[in-house]
């Protein structure tokens, strides 16, 4: 059976382009960058090579902003961190009710460290308010963290000007970019943003790297300390097969946006005005500011977790939600802040659409799922 | 040129067999473990079967003692947070001076933000004196931390002596085990030992995976915050390839444990008693508490880095100690805690012998470094 695999904000296939590049380093030069002979030289060049792929990608103004670490949860960890650090004295957070678990849960750590964390609201489609955000500034404000696309519904935050506010409060801003890296521009030039995460395995990379922004003459405090690795940003031996691979990643992604916008939005766009036949179905978040891949579709009075067993024993890969989240029987906290009701929320599943998804693919979601949302809804207590 | 590879305490090479597990789970199985469809499943068994062999190799009671990282300094880094956090209100650490950078450099910053840290000095030999521990132990030392074996001179630290010690006043005790994993047996089994860092890639695996023992009942605290993973105790998704890479180079250093003390130990050993036949030349650390395939040799009046560049040329990788504290030139940290003379210190070389070396390696090395020393002895100004 082939698979169609619907669930790209949960990981992405390896390009195979990736995989050959990440191979080199784990069988020839699999040297330590440290060292001072023959084998060092080499794999220092290819981090550096790296580096100047990824600053591309996110339009970084030069490679040495870019750190690399172990993925997006580290670089969520080391930015907020290292924010407050350089804020030293302010006791307040500003982030959204729609954050991933990195920030939500680091914040809430926070929380019981002393500051205050303000959690903004979303309004029914997603969408932050800037209002909202500059009434909650103050002088106390030492970070706004907000994501740069929801990874659950693809709406997009105003990061520029979001961290323009935060500026004007002297506070830093930092955005959790995994899911927009390779989908949407992501623009530094403004030098609102003062740090951004990102991931290499949501954009056809490996999993165990991504990396930190940190702009030019932002402070920063190292989150893992040890060795000189990355100009002392972050100790340890660099994951070199890891970052060549991510590298290579950034490079196809920034080649490829072009393709998400136009092609991949219409895959995505046929798929969404297909499911929306099914009767009391809804899209979650369904507005222009939103990734070109992704839609949350909801069917009231059926159980996500049900639809996702039966469209994956058809060779469906989709997903209820966060990968991050799951197992867990709560509906989504992004759903529940954006107000679904209830008998919507629990019916929820996430497609997300990418490099390598086709026109067949969305034919055969089109075709296997209605039936079964057909099915479950006959023997669903809720029903008739 | 056949290069002959003696820096294995700085990195290794991969080994084929983890090279293959790897690719695996970078082609194939390269699905979300948290998903719930097909894609994901597989690779959930794959990272607890990986726990299971990494257990087996630290001779830990039960894999889920095991939990994933970076690397070796998140590991140290996540260990003597979470040690602190656990033992609040104590306000003193003892480590060594002798420490890797991961953990020295964590130190120093600990004493800025108000920790007292006391650093044990070390012998002629490099070897710690538990009596300096016991003096040095009170009710307000919160984690003595201690290396298992020196990474520059191999000289191994009664960690599971000093851990009892640790206990007996109430403190937690860690040790970083990089370079003991796999050569040296780990035991575990007295419970003296509370949390173990370990890392991939000086036991042929990849770069960027390590792992952290943390002992069944031992409370801990998160350092990377996210999501569920790990059992809440390492957000971000899963490094699938590089885990179950790190699983089959456990399992292989296990098995490969013998070879080391036996034939590794007879290589490193012939090429020690070689070198020594050069004039002023000495040992650093020569003790029979010793990893088996390290040596660290000085030779009076000449400069280490000349040294390697001139093996280098000859196709023989070696260190002038640290990979970590490299491109400094001042001289080891380590030698002068062991108060190796100044004119010895700075012509110091570290080999490290490790599974793919062989006889012709160390008659190559004993064919090339003499007259490399005595043409480098001719042109110094410190000789004749």
């Amino acid at each position: 059976m082939t698979i169609v695999y619907a669930d790209n904000n949960a990981t992405t296939k390896v390009a195979p382009e990736v995989v050959a590049e990440m191979t080199t380093f784990l069988t020839e030069k699999w040297g330590n960058p440290s060292s001072m002979h023959q084998l060092g030289g080499d794999v220092e060049k290819a981090i550096e090579s790296a580096r100047e792929k990824v600053a591309a990608c996110l339009g970084a103004a030069q490679p040495t902003e870019i750190i690399f670490t172990s993925g997006g949860t580290e670089s969520d960890n080391t930015a907020i961190r290292s924010a407050l650090a350089s804020r030293k004295g302010r006791r307040k957070i500003i982030t959204s009710r729609v954050e991933h678990p990195a920030v939500l849960n680091l914040c809430k750590n926070l929380e019981r460290e002393g500051y205050q964390v303000r959690y903004l609201p979303v309004d029914n489609h997603g969408l932050l308010s800037l209002d909202d955000l500059r009434e909650a500034m103050d002088e106390d404000v030492a970070l706004v963290t907000l994501m740069a696309a929801n990874n659950e519904t693809g709406v997009l935050f105003p990061v520029e000007q979001a961290g323009e506010i935060a500026h004007e409060y002297g506070a830093l801003f930092h955005t959790d970019a995994v899911q927009a890296m390779g989908k949407v521009p992501v623009d530094l030039s403004f030098g609102h943003v003062d740090l951004l995460s990102v991931s290499g395995h949501k954009i056809h990379g490996p999993k165990g790297i991504g990396a930190l922004y940190v702009r030019r003459g932002c402070r920063f405090r190292p989150f893992i300390v040890g060795g000189h690795q990355e100009r002392g940003r972050r100790g340890g031996t660099e994951n070199v097969p890891g970052i060549a691979a991510m590298g290579r990643a950034a490079e196809l992604a920034l080649a490829h946006m072009a393709d998400e916008q136009i092609r991949v939005k219409k895959l995505r766009d046929t798929l969404e005005e297909g499911l929306l036949k099914i009767p009391l179905s809804r899209v979650n978040g369904k507005t222009e500011k939103r990734l070109p891949g992704t839609s949350n579709i909801s069917f009231k009075n059926v159980e996500g977790e049900a639809l996702l067993l039966m469209l994956d024993q058809k060779g469906i890969c989709a997903s209820s939600g966060s990968a991050c989240t799951s197992g867990t029987l709560e509906p989504s906290h992004v759903l529940r802040a954006m107000g679904v009701p209830f008998t919507y929320a629990h019916g929820s599943l996430r497609f997300s659409l990418g490099r390598y998804n086709t026109e067949d693919d969305v034919t055969k979601i089109l075709k296997e799922l209605p039936p079964i949302v057909t099915r479950l809804r006959e023997l669903s207590p809720f029903s008739g």
